[in-house]
C-alpha cells in the first residue's frame, strides 16, 4: 500500500511556504452582479496574482519545496503555468526550461522568456512535448514540474481557497474552473481540511467535459478532442487529480458537482464581469461565474465563493468582439 | 467681500457625511506598471465606486447636505454624474430629474432611468440643457446639482484623495484628470488641508486643453470645441474650479501643473492597464496614467498617486479596437 500523495495539511504547509512570494489577492464584491445572480458572490481575484493567474501559487510551492534546486526545473506549457514557473525559478535564481509547442502564442512565449526561462520548441503533440521534456530533464538534471499533477503544485493551488475563506468567512459553495484539475484538486483538499461544510462545484467547458464524465462514471476519461474558447481548460483531468476529486465528500456527504458550461455563456459572463466589475478575466476564469448564472435556483440566496483564476486576455482579440 | 465658497475643512466634512453611502475603494498596485513608469504608482480605484465613477462621491455629498430635500434634485448630464445623482437621490428616497441631450448613449440613459430618475430630453446644446434644467427647477422646486461647480460636489470629489492618502501614505505627486474641474478642485482642497507637500498634477486631453491655457494665462478660457476620445473631459473648466486651482500652492510654493495628453497616448494607457492590471477604465481615467508615462523624467523614483476616475466603458467599442 503506497502512502497517500498528499496529506490533509499539505495546503496549509504550502501556504506557509509561499507566504512572501505570492500576492495575497483581494476578495472582490459586486452589488450588481450579486443582484443578477441572486446570491452573494465573493470573487478571489487571482487574475491579480503575480503573472496574472493562480498558477504562480503551485509553481512557487513546487520550486520552494525542491530538494535538488540548483539544477533547476523543466515543464511543458505555453500558457500560464510556463510563465508562473519561470518567475518562481527566477526568484529562487535557478534555471527554468519550458518546452513550448509550435503554434504557441508569441506574446505568451515572450512573457516566459522575459522571466529568464530557456524555451525549447517542439511539435504540437502531447507525445512530442513529453519527449522533449524528458530529453531536457535527462540532459540538465532539472526537476519536472508538471502543470497540474505534481503534488506540490496541487497543494499550492489550494492556498487560494484558504485565503478566500479567511477573508470572506464561511461559504456555502466554492466554484472553481476545472481543466487538468490542479486548482480543483487543491481546492478539494483545502475544503476537506478547513471548510468541510462548503460544497465544491467545478465549472467545465461543455466542449471539454471529461471531468464531468469521469467523475460521473468513476472511470477517468483518457482521450478528449477539446472544442472550447477556454484555452486554459483544454487538458484532460490528471490521474491524481481524478483520485482526489473522486474521494472528496463534503461534511453532509455530497460529492463534487460539475457544471458543464457552453462557450457562449462563458463569453457572456466574461463581458458582463468587465462591464459590472471592471475586471478583465480570461474565459477559463469567467466560466465559474457563468456556471453560477446558469443555475439560479441552485445558488439562490447562498454565500458563494468563486476563484477568478486568471486575467491573461489578449485585448486585441476579445471573444465577444469576434 | 464675499465669504469663500469652500472652507478648508469642507472635504473632511464631506468625508464624514458620505461615510456609509460610498464604497471605500481599494488602492491598487501593479509591479509591471511601476517598472514601466519608473516610479511607485498608487491607483485609487474609483472605477470600483458605486455607479462606476468618483462622481458618486460629490453627488452623495450634495444630496446628503440638501436643506430642502423632499423636492428632489435636478441636473443635466448624460454621463456619470447623471447616474451618480440618480442613485444618491434614490438612496435618500427623493425625486431626481436628469436633463439629457439628444444623441446621448442609450445604455447610459437606461442606467440613469434604472436608478429611478425622471429623464427630460432636450436639444444637444449647452443653452438648451441649461434652459430645460431651469424649467424643471421652476416647475418642481428641485435643487440644481451642477456636475462640477456645486460646492458640495467639489468637496465630495476631494474625499477620494483623502482616502488615497490614508491608505497609501505620503505621496510626492497626485495626478487626476481635469474636465470641468470638480475632481481637480476637490483634490486641490484636500491636498491644501491635509497633504501640503504633495504636488498636484492635472491630466487634460490635448484636444480640450482649456484648463492648461486658463491656468497658464490666469484668465479662464470660456469657449472650447473639444476634440477628444475622453468623453468625460469635454467640458470647460468651471469658474469656481478655476478660482480654487488658481489659488492652490503646494508647501514649497508650486502651482498646479497641467499635462496635455494626446488621445493616442491615452488609449495606449487604457489598453496597457487592461493588460497589466486587468482593470477596465475609461479613457477619461486612463489619461492620468498616460500623463505619467509621457514624462518619465518628471516622475522618476517618486511616490505617485493616481485617481482612476471611472470604468464605464462600452465593451463592444473599445477605442483600441476601432
Amino acid at each position: 500500500m503506497s502512502a497517500p500523495v498528499l496529506q490533509p495539511d499539505a495546503v496549509l504547509a504550502a501556504s506557509a511556504r509561499i507566504a512572501g512570494l505570492i500576492q495575497v489577492t483581494p476578495v472582490l464584491r459586486s452589488r450588481s452582479t450579486d443582484a443578477l445572480a441572486g446570491c452573494s458572490l465573493h470573487f478571489k481575484a487571482e487574475h491579480l496574482q503575480r503573472t496574472g493567474a493562480f498558477k504562480f501559487r503551485g509553481a512557487s510551492n513546487a520550486v520552494a519545496a525542491l530538494a535538488d534546486a540548483p539544477r533547476g526545473v523543466v515543464t511543458h506549457s505555453s500558457g500560464n503555468h510556463g510563465a508562473a514557473l519561470a518567475l518562481a525559478a527566477h526568484l529562487r535564481r535557478i534555471p527554468c526550461h519550458v518546452v513550448v509547442p509550435q503554434g504557441a502564442v508569441a506574446t505568451k512565449l515572450a512573457a516566459i522568456a522575459a522571466y529568464g526561462a530557456v524555451l525549447h520548441h517542439c511539435a504540437a503533440t502531447l507525445a512530442a512535448r513529453e519527449a522533449m521534456c524528458e530529453q531536457v530533464r535527462a540532459a540538465t538534471g532539472a526537476s519536472v514540474v508538471h502543470p497540474y499533477t505534481h503534488p506540490d503544485v496541487i497543494a499550492g493551488q489550494g492556498t487560494a481557497a484558504l485565503e478566500l475563506l479567511q477573508a470572506a468567512g464561511p461559504l456555502d459553495d466554492l466554484v472553481v474552473p476545472v481543466g487538468g484539475g490542479g486548482l480543483a484538486a487543491g481546492t478539494a483538499l483545502a475544503l476537506q481540511a478547513h471548510a468541510p461544510a462548503t460544497r465544491l462545484v467545478l465549472a467545465e467547458p461543455a466542449g471539454a467535459d471529461d471531468a464531468l464524465r469521469s467523475l460521473a462514471s468513476g472511470v477517468r476519461v483518457e482521450a478528449l478532442t477539446p472544442d472550447t474558447v477556454c484555452d486554459g481548460l483544454r487538458g484532460l483531468l490528471g490521474a491524481p487529480n481524478f483520485d482526489i476529486l473522486s474521494a472528496y465528500r463534503s461534511a453532509d456527504g455530497a460529492a463534487v458537482e460539475v457544471v458543464a458550461v457552453d462557450d457562449a455563456a462563458t463569453v457572456a459572463a466574461q463581458r458582463l464581469f468587465a462591464v459590472r466589475a471592471k475586471q478583465f478575466v480570461e474565459p477559463s476564469s469567467a466560466i465559474a461565474l457563468a456556471a453560477v448564472l446558469a443555475e439560479p435556483a441552485r445558488f439562490a440566496g447562498r454565500r458563494v465563493g468563486i476563484v477568478l483564476s486568471g486575467g491573461n486576455v489578449d485585448p486585441d482579440h476579445l471573444p465577444w468582439c469576434a
